[in-house]
């Protein structure tokens, strides 16, 4: 029975993500999934994005947070539409979520919407929200395991940012191991080393993003 | 309709839970189900605890996986009974697989089972397995806003393990914020700050359990 229910979920969840993909592709939004465990860096990664690319691009942020705005409150000072979800204990944002606060944005005035998902290596890659894709966030600190333990982010992501590259001296992180691991489930992902804290690696970031943008 | 279901799910979660508790009791066994985010370091406690407690207690190990046997793998070198339950996706375990498995331990034979549950911050700690006391495990890279943005954990752990705490200096971690939300959750929590790979804090860490197994 409860598998029974599990689909109906899902199936109900997956049409109104085709719904909201549908609106946001009538208003030429791109729409960015962000998945990490918790505290991997989505948000300083949001905060370093809109710093340099705030000026080139409208950018909108949906914060998904089981509780608080704390992250939202990081990203007040770029003067960006942010709206917040609180999940109230819910593991994940789901489309019929994203579809309710569609409205609060103009979205003919924006170009790229970043969802920042609940902290949750899990539960968030089951759920489409109508993103154009999924961007996977994983920190150096977390361990070089997690695409083997944890596959289905790292299967459908668009992208792998390993973050917290700064780091890496001071951890048993082992980069090939964690390589091996990824390609076995995911061939061609594109991977950025990055530490939203130092900097480094993020050029290669904003490249990559911003063509994203641009080719939407 | 969804939240009768899921009340539902919690409440035969619960009463199966119960089961669990009065068999354990029975057998003075105590089960401490270790919950944190994925990478935090619940593999590696279990690898310290055993080398230091395993020539004093006789130790059990359930090891909740999404996927691969790779934990249980870290754990063989001790010779303890270890059962692996993989959730195929799910994003916790449940009462329901822990007793299942119970019957391939000799629980006349066990002082302890650590339960690691499926790294997650969020669901595991809605789902009672039948536990002793549930243990939260944070890792210093992780942020130190982790209590705030998910209380469940914190508010129902019996002791909090601030780990990775050589890494503390290459991080913006803020310990007096951290434990000022932990402390709002639940003012009495004690908090052992540890290294599982350097060592640090760990006998502390160690007094604390052998004092639980002592008093079970």
């Amino acid at each position: 029975m409860e598998i029974k229910i599990m689909k109906n979920i899902l199936d109900r969840n997956q049409n109104k993500a085709e719904e909201v993909r549908g609106l946001l592709k009538s208003k030429n939004v791109m729409m960015v999934n962000i998945i990490s465990s918790p505290g991997a860096g989505k948000t300083t990664l949001l905060e370093r994005t809109c710093e340099v690319l705030g000026s080139k691009f409208r950018i909108g942020v949906i914060e998904g947070d089981i509780t608080t705005d704390r992250d939202a409150r990081r990203l007040k000072k770029f003067n960006i539409p942010i709206v917040v979800i609180n999940t109230e204990g819910g593991c994940h944002l789901d489309s019929h979520s994203i579809s309710k606060v569609l409205d609060s944005f103009s979205l003919d005035d924006l170009d790229v919407l970043f969802v920042e998902n609940v902290g949750n290596l899990i539960c968030p890659s089951q759920f489409d929200l109508g993103e154009t894709f999924k961007l996977a966030i994983i920190s150096t600190a977390e361990g070089d395991d997690k695409p083997a333990k944890y596959p289905m982010l790292f299967r459908e992501a668009k992208a792998v940012l390993l973050n917290k590259i700064d780091l890496l001296p001071y951890t048993n992180f082992n980069k090939l191991s964690f390589l091996k691991d990824l390609r076995n489930i995911n061939g061609q992902v594109p991977v950025f080393e990055i530490s939203c804290t130092s900097g480094e690696g993020l050029k290669a970031w904003f490249k990559w993003i911003e063509e994203q943008i641009n080719a939407r």
